[in-house]
């Protein structure tokens, strides 16, 4: 039996998605100028005009991750990709990993490095908190670590991970380290020279407005000499590969960062295909952000949460997690006694075309995510979703004061 | 040190590629309705139009593949990435596999697989033939192989791999079988079924007209069982997640292929992020072909490769490889005594936008690699570019009767 054995793909017309509002924990909508720059014709691989466009990806994304570091690139995968490509590049089997653990994608970092044979150490809080410094200070020096990592934002808590002076802890034990910022970058400050972190992974598809698919990545200087320590040379590709490393080799091929890398220098060493597509869309979306200039879009995604949180009280709802470290692109909220969330959710999109998001793990049936991102991260979107889960709270037989929502949103947008 | 610091990422203007012919060995020029349908609005993950695009790619790649096999889905990344995905799943570190190995892309199948830990045997043949299927049959015997991993058509060397009868050898000897199609599918037939190959794995960038970045696969259901059995579900996505398998756990989480069929069941699994504009793209591609029709496709690819054969020829220039195996959508030719092949390629692409390919390994600078592809696989491209070749050799002083290149591509085309 096979569920999608009756459909006829000749019958299949053309690509025609609803105008739907994606207001959840992402993705989002994107830019319709990152849409548009996908449809611009392809190039060969190595052909000058995309080996330039390779070097300006590269310019582009230092200033959005906040590094000088020369290897500032795009991973061609989703966000996943990146983290795992940073991980099984950074860490070896048996290696000694402190993983900062705050929610699902703490969880995520900790399966994958199990994956990869390392020996996987925590520091832990519950969902909704983040973890102090001097607890994070305490855990290197009780572990040891070769490398820690952490996430930046964790959509599945809506908390934000102070990241200020991790780098120093780091340095000073000896340990690299790593942060998954693919929820945060392009919306929130990502400050990776002066928090000291030696490498951060993105996506397009939350704050920079693109769709998934093309993950950037920066690499300091001294993770990209642990990494080419480990450099084995791919057969067949040019006759003098004789720059292979003494590190134990990098369990991926399409994964290996030293490969990847190799790629993206001057060396142009074949690797996989750049998807060329994806390269334009997360040009297009640094450009984007530059254009709008970056303080003036973490301003924005402030207002956004700012309003979100704001309009959600106003309901009389209770938002969740801890007040001084939320995120300010995705908010959690409690789904009321009484109400169905799933049907909430459902009226929201059929009648108003809004995506709000669910919840993962603990939290699931629990509370709503309800996101501003990227192009998304704009007043009339934050009040008309707004005012449309009030609508939707009210037939659903919640009792709230109605038109205050809209009205505290519009006043914490600009405090 | 850095080569891209000069470079200021606001004076990038928008994206405006050369309008180029690209006739290498891939990636070409994408089809423009590919082009276009990237530029849709994008959906939410689980929303139902989403999920319903899912259900015809899976309904759409099966015609293309050869195949009834349920799972029939996308890697998010290149080709390669789906490369990995499946020598990752099937086999475990220690795993005994035999590559059918005749160029460049067999021995990145053996690089991955040393990764992986598996034991890696070979049946080789110089570049330039394929491997007899007795050959094979006499290495399965020899080797007593998990899985038998092999490439369809192998661009390095433009030879077409014969595997009618592949499946039943393998399953007599009580093996998997895996089949790299990244250069061949949608421009030659793909019989996953008849031919008894396992996993099939192919990319957009050649003969299906599209961008890299989207990786179609095929998985069979003995593969899946064999797949599922390694299965172990991530943390923190569901409570109930005691579904976990007894085969050792896959090494990847993001190539865990049994986490991503879980992804594309209804059971809809959160894995990663689906690559929504690269989903768009991969359904044109497939929509594009099967419009055409699948035998007329390979037809338009064979006259294509016929042409650009005979104009070669016409030119007095020599045909790389085996003739009764050679791909009909790439065409290795030797660069003749004492002309610079690089200035020839870069004559091509300076004065006429052509594109063609230069070699790998063993024939680097010895031939260059002529591809008829997808949109490009058309009469007129091929004209276009034998009477570019034809002026770029005259120019470099190489004697040749002129006019007949393109007269003799005529005539083959109609063969």
């Amino acid at each position: 039996m096979n569920g999608t054995d009756h459909l006829d793909p000749l019958l299949f017309g053309e690509i025609d998605p609803p105008q739907r509002l994606l207001m959840g924990p992402g993705p989002v909508n994107a830019h319709p100028r990152v849409l548009r720059a996908m449809s611009a014709d392809l190039l060969g691989q190595f052909d000058p005009e995309m080996t330039g466009y390779m070097n300006q990806v590269m310019a582009l994304y230092r200033p959005v991750f906040g590094t000088g570091n020369r290897w500032t690139m795009l991973i061609d995968g989703t966000a996943r990709a990146a983290i795992e490509a940073s991980l099984v590049s950074l860490v070896a089997p048996g290696d000694r990993v402190l993983v900062v653990n705050f929610g699902r994608f703490g969880l995520l970092l900790i399966e994958i490095l199990t994956r990869i044979g390392a020996v996987v150490e925590t520091v832990e809080v519950p969902w909704g908190e983040v973890v102090p410094l001097d607890a994070i200070a305490e855990a290197i020096a009780r572990t040891g670590p070769r490398v820690v990592a952490t996430v930046h934002g964790d959509t599945s808590t809506t908390m934000a991970q102070p990241l200020e002076g991790l780098g120093a802890l780091c340095r000073a034990a000896g340990a690299l380290a790593y942060t998954d910022a693919t929820a945060t970058l392009g919306g929130m400050e990502i400050a990776a020279d002066r928090w000291g972190v030696d490498v951060v992974t993105g996506g397009l598809q939350k704050c920079l407005g693109g769709p998934s698919g093309s993950a950037p990545i920066t690499i300091s200087d001294a993770a990209a000499a642990h990494i080419f320590s480990r450099r084995h040379v791919e057969k067949g590709i040019r006759g003098d590969a004789n720059i292979d490393g003494v590190g134990p080799r990098i369990a991926s091929n399409y994964f290996d960062l030293a490969m990847i890398m190799d790629y993206w220098s001057e060396a142009r060493l074949n690797h996989h295909t750049e998807a060329t597509s994806m390269l334009y869309a997360a040009r297009e979306c640094a450009r984007v952000a530059l254009g709008e200039g970056l303080d003036a879009r973490f301003a924005r995604h402030a207002a956004a949460g700012r309003a979100v949180t704001a309009g959600l009280r106003a309901m009389g709802l209770t938002v969740f997690g801890d007040d001084a470290h939320r995120m300010t692109n995705v908010t959690g909220v409690y789904i009321p006694d009484g109400v169905d969330g799933e049907r909430v959710r459902a009226a929201m999109r059929d009648h108003f075309e809004i995506e709000i998001g669910t919840a993962f793990g603990p939290l699931v049936g629990r509370i709503w995510r309800i996101g501003a991102m990227g192009y998304n991260a704009m007043k009339h979107k934050v009040l008309l979703t707004l005012g449309a889960l009030e609508a939707c709270l009210l037939a659903e037989g919640f009792s709230l004061p109605a038109g205050e929502a809209v009205k505290a949103a519009l006043a914490a947008w600009d405090a």
